[in-house]
C-alpha cells in the first residue's frame, strides 16, 4: 500500500473526504455540551470547540464509510469519541499541570482544578446518553471498555514517572492505554455501525491501536526535538515531569553510568537545572533515541496500514493510509 | 405510614433485611474494582472497601425486592452505584482538599490528587462496563443522566462558592444535582429490573430523590451542630469553604445588616479568623437556622414517605420508610 507524500496533506483530505459528517459532528458536539450550568459550555467550549484537530472522530466517520455505512449514527458516536478525548485532556490537565494545551492556555490554568475535574466528568457522562440514546449495547461495550483502560495506563503512567528502572513493556502498556485504547475504539466502532463481520471490527481495531501507539511514540519524541524548538513550541515538558517515554529509555540503556547518574539525579531525584534539558537532549541524540523513537513509530504504523489490507480500495482507504503518514511525518 | 422510633436501628434492619444481596454486592465491588495496574485497587481499596454503610446500593437492593424482584441483576447494579459514588467521592476530595472522609485520611491526602482523579475515572468506567454486561439500555439511560446531573451540581455549587447572593432555590438546585439525582436512580432502577410499570418507576424515582435532599440538608445542618463537635466530629468544613447551605442562607436572610457584613467577610472574602466558626454557629443557633434546616429535611422526608404509598406493605416498605427517620435523626 502506497502512501501520499504529504503529512498535513493527509488530514486536510481525510477532513475533506469526510466534510459533511464532521461538520454535523461539530454541531453536535456544542449542542451536547450545553447544560443550564453556564460555566460548562464555557469550559467546555474553551477545549472541545477551540479547534482542535478532532483527528478521533476523523478516524471514526471515516472508518464507518470505509465499511460502506450509509446513515448518519456514526456522526453521534465520533461526537461521543470526542468527549470522552476531552474529558481526559480536561483531567490530565489538573493531573500535570500542564501550562499549555493545542497551543491555549489550557482550561485548568484558567479556570482551576475544580471546574477541570467536573466539567471532564459532565462530558464523560454526556458521552454516555449520547452513546445509550444511539441504542447500541456493542458500541457502548467497546467506549467503556477503552475508558476503563484509558484510565489504567495514565494510572500506571504515574506509577512509572520518575522511575527509571520502568521497563519498555511498562513504558508500551502506558501508550497502549492512554492513547491507543481510544484510536482502536473510535475506528473498531465505524465497523459496528455498519454491521460489519467481527473479523472487519477486528482489523478497524488493529488499524487504530497501531495508529495510536505510533502517533504517541511520535509525540514523546517531539518533546525532545530541537526541531520543534526551532519552531517555537515548547519542548522539554516530559522531561520535566519525570515522565519516562522511549527515548529516555534508549537513552538511559545505552548510557555510560555517568549519564545514568545524570537521567537518575534529574528524572528521580527531580533535581533538576536550567542547563539540564539541553544535556538530556544532546544524550538522546548522541544515543541516536529520537530516531529510533521514530523508527519503532513506523514498525507499528506499517501495522496499521497492514490492518487495512483487507477493506476494498477507495478514497476512504486511501485517506486512512495517509492519516498513518501524517502522524509519523510530525516528526520531520 | 409510622416509622420506627431508631435512626441508626433502622440502617441495621434494612442492611440485614438485604444482607445476602449486599454481601453478594460487597464481593462484586471487590472484585470489579481489580485492575493490573495494584495501585489502582489499592486506592479504591481505601475509600470503595472502607465500610461506608452502602447506603445507596441498599436502597437499589431493598427497592428491586419491594418490586417483587426475584433474580440477581439488582446486585451488579447496586455496585455500579457505589462506583459512581465512590467515583465523585474521589473527585470532591481533589476538589475540596478535605482531609477526613469517612473517619480516615482521604485518598486524596495519602496518595495524591493525580490518582485520585484517574481512579474515579476508572471506577466510573468499570460501572459502566458492568452496566453494559446487564445489558439494560434504561438502566444506562438512567445512571448515564445521573451522572451528568451530578456534575451539573456540583459545577453549580462551584460557582455559588463564596457568593452570599446565592438563593435557595440555586441552594436546592446543587443538592438536588450532587446528591438527590444519584439517590433517585438508585432507587428508580429496582423498579427497571424488576420490569414494573412506569408509575412505580417515577414512584421510587420521586422517593429516592426527596430522600435524598433530606440526607443532604441534615448533612449540611450537621456541619455546623454543636452536638456534632461534642462528639468529636469535625464541623465547620463548609463554612472554611464558603459553602452557600441552608443553615447560612436562613441565617443570613434574617440577620442584621452588621451580621451580613460578618457572613460577607467570612464567606466571600474568604477573611477567616478562628473566633469566626463560634460566631457563624452562634448566628445560626439566633436565627434557629438549623432548626429550620432539618424542619425541611423533615418535609422532604414526608415527600419520601408519601412517594411509598402505593407499594405493598411488608418489609422492605416498612425498611424504607425508616430509612427516612434515619437520615433524619443523624440531625438529633
Amino acid at each position: 500500500m502506497t502512501t501520499a507524500s504529504g503529512g498535513e496533506d493527509a488530514l486536510t483530505a481525510l477532513t475533506s473526504l469526510v466534510r459533511d459528517d464532521l461538520e454535523a459532528c461539530n454541531r453536535l458536539i456544542v449542542e451536547r455540551m450545553q447544560s443550564p450550568v453556564a460555566l460548562i459550555p464555557q469550559l467546555a467550549a474553551h477545549i472541545v470547540a477551540a479547534g482542535g484537530k478532532r483527528l478521533r472522530p476523523l478516524l471514526t466517520l471515516a472508518a464507518a464509510r470505509l465499511c460502506g455505512y450509509r446513515g448518519q449514527r456514526h456522526v453521534a458516536l465520533a461526537a461521543c469519541v470526542e468527549f470522552i478525548h476531552t474529558a481526559t485532556l480536561l483531567h490530565d490537565d489538573v493531573v500535570d499541570e500542564s501550562a499549555l494545551r493545542r497551543g491555549q492556555a489550557s482550561a485548568n490554568a484558567l479556570f482551576g482544578n475544580k471546574p477541570s475535574v467536573l466539567v471532564g466528568d459532565f462530558l464523560f457522562s454526556r458521552a454516555f446518553e449520547v452513546m445509550v440514546q444511539d441504542g447500541s449495547l456493542r458500541v457502548l461495550a467497546i467506549l467503556s471498555a477503552a475508558s476503563a483502560t484509558i484510565s489504567e495506563g495514565e494510572v500506571l503512567q504515574l506509577v512509572t514517572q520518575n522511575d527509571t528502572t520502568t521497563t519498555e513493556a511498562q513504558y508500551l502498556q502506558v501508550i497502549e492505554g492512554k492513547t491507543a485504547a481510544l484510536f482502536a475504539a473510535a475506528t473498531r466502532i465505524g465497523a459496528v455501525v455498519a454491521d460489519r463481520p467481527e473479523a472487519e471490527e477486528e482489523a478497524l481495531d488493529a488499524y487504530g491501536r497501531n495508529l495510536g501507539i505510533a502517533f504517541q511514540l511520535v509525540d514523546d519524541a517531539l518533546d525532545y526535538a530541537a526541531e520543534q524548538e526551532r519552531l517555537g513550541k515548547t519542548v522539554g515538558d516530559d522531561f520535566r515531569e519525570g515522565k519516562i517515554t522511549l527515548p529516555i529509555l534508549l537513552a538511559f540503556e545505552r548510557g555510560t553510568e555517568a549519564e545514568r547518574t545524570f537521567w537518575r539525579r534529574t528524572l528521580e531525584e527531580r533535581d533538576q537545572r536550567p542547563e539540564d534539558l539541553a544535556e538530556a537532549q544532546r544524550l538522546i541524540e548522541v544515543h541516536d533515541a529520537l530516531r529510533d523513537t521514530v523508527a519503532r513509530a513506523r514498525h507499528y504504523g506499517d501495522a496499521a496500514l497492514a490492518a487495512l489490507g483487507g477493506f476494498p480500495e477507495g478514497p476512504e482507504r486511501q485517506a486512512l493510509a495517509d492519516i498513518v503518514e501524517f502522524c509519523i511525518a510530525r516528526a520531520r
